[in-house]
């Protein structure tokens, strides 16, 4: 069975976990969020490609979902001595390896993907990890601060600002250029299922679609495509989902992210058995719903994502047999 | 009193600590070799220049006379973890910071000398310390393996082979077609007397006199010109100078050293009291010369240095007067 997932960060990584204990035999790839991808300190750091390569590959900081495990913070003290900065993004020694190197690969004249490639040859993730674009896709978020508008990096609405001021929208600059990485619209073609996890529905699933040829693939695909919603009870399960959503003019809640999908793209949706009671909406939308528990307890064993991504490929097999 | 040395590495910047103990209120200018430099993991690396700044700003490891104090290497383990190398060079995570804070500024467009002097005013090293020249200068040596002749970089000669093999020839790769960086041939102009110290007078001092013009302004500077032979007793006093000495056809030897300078740019040379035979050799070459102890003994301490510093200043005094 091939099964491709659309990727962000923690909540992509985690699910992935259980879907390789769900279906072991299943050839997975997947197609990762590239727009939260920042340039510190001249190198070139991608979070959610390495939180699902470190989550995949054993390497991941499991208590945060981020980072590496045992990490030690070195070179940043070291760079916030020369008054170099920013100081808010965590930036360990271990991760700063990876970014060395994908920045001096890159430098070489490598694209993103060969990179990504080269980096999983040490993490064996045991899946395939494409970044949904080699192109530079960026995504900026508009704020009002101190009455003005400005736009600013996702990383900083996100890490430095927590999201403490409302997203006034989200774009995801160079989007419209971007062409997807070599493999990815092959992927999903040779799909005989599409996932979208738990990930936030604008900056990252969303963040994928917006690249040009990868929304349409989708939907032409001819698979059953299955998602499962990151909003248990009208509240994110982590981050601050509701924050961009409302950017996007989407409530938060399980049946409004389904219905902002859409049923020309999606087919089914999982929602958790506290929003049981949305089930019937999202099916007269025309999307396949089934109420399933959806917290993912125990991320470091992934029993919890294994019954969740189970479910997500019986919905996927309910679909195809309709 | 407007002083300039010629720095190599470890024993310039030892030297240099004697030197501001024995001149507390001299105006020092260093002028650094760079012909060291190497690009490491997409980094620019400068052992010369970071090992009189962190000699003098408190931050060296004392007992091997590079490289940070108190240094960890989580992230070279992580990058040979990548199959990245080399692993033959000791970059510690602290010293990382210090290449990453250089490659960026260097990425941004600022010459290799504003960034030495940004880099600076985090240490304030108490002199001011200039790169020979912001042009790529990069020491090559030629060596014969396996009966073939080829060209290896002067890190890989000294750091990887240890000078195991002899050094058919030394090219300061770059060197003819690279200017002195700004503030070089002022503070020549300036001086009121030049230094060499005890580094190596043909990878170190050779490589900085390399640089068109900067030998010329010190020979015509009319100030007094001493130098510290880095040979005591016909032995280098640390590294493998009689290696590339051979290279340059010079013996290793106290004398030798202060022939291959010549009376046309050095003005007085001291050589260790083990070497007091060949004050008369030297003299007789038309450049004044005593023997005094060489040896920087209790190199934390900098009282040995201090000495030998003050002996250089007194011999430059005598030339003066003369």
């Amino acid at each position: 069975m091939r099964i491709v997932v659309l990727a962000g960060g923690i909540g992509g990584a985690r699910f992935l976990r259980g879907l390789k204990l769900a279906a072991p035999d299943a050839d997975i790839t997947v197609i990762g969020n590239t727009g939260d991808d920042i340039h510190l300190f001249g190198l070139k750091v991608c979070p959610d490609l390495d939180t699902v390569m470190y989550t995949l590959g054993g390497g991941i900081n499991e208590e945060q979902g981020w980072g590496r495990t045992g990490e030690s913070f070195t070179v940043k003290e070291e760079l916030a001595a020369y008054g170099v900065g920013p100081e808010w993004f965590g930036l360990g020694d271990r991760d700063f390896a990876t970014h060395i190197v994908r920045t001096q690969m890159l430098a070489a004249g490598f694209p993103l993907s060969a990179v990504t490639e080269a980096l999983c040859e040490r993490w064996k993730p045991g899946v395939r990890l494409l970044p949904m674009s080699d192109d530079r896709v960026e995504t900026h978020v508009a704020v009002d601060i101190d009455g003005e508008r400005k736009a600013v990096h996702f990383q900083e609405y996100w890490v430095k600002l927590r999201a403490s001021v409302d997203a006034q929208a989200v774009v995801p600059v160079g989007a419209e250029q971007a062409k997807p990485a070599p493999g990815v619209l092959e992927a999903i073609a040779a799909a005989d299922v599409i996932l979208f996890p738990p990930s936030n529905p604008v900056v990252s699933v969303g963040t994928i679609l917006s690249v040009p040829g990868i929304r349409e693939a989708i939907a032409e695909a001819g698979v059953p495509v299955v998602g499962l919603s990151p909003i248990v009870g009208d509240a994110p399960v982590r981050g601050m989902a509701d924050k961009v959503l409302a950017a996007v003019g989407v409530e938060s809640s399980a049946a409004a992210v389904a219905e902002h999908y859409g049923s020309g793209l999606l087919d089914g949706w999982l929602v958790d058995t506290v929003d049981a009671g949305v089930v019937e909406r999202v099916e007269s939308a025309g999307i396949r719903c089934r109420a399933v528990p959806l917290m993912m307890t125990d991320p470091e064993v992934g029993t919890a994502a294994a019954d969740m991504a189970r479910a997500a490929l019986q919905l996927a097999e309910e679909v195809r047999t309709a």
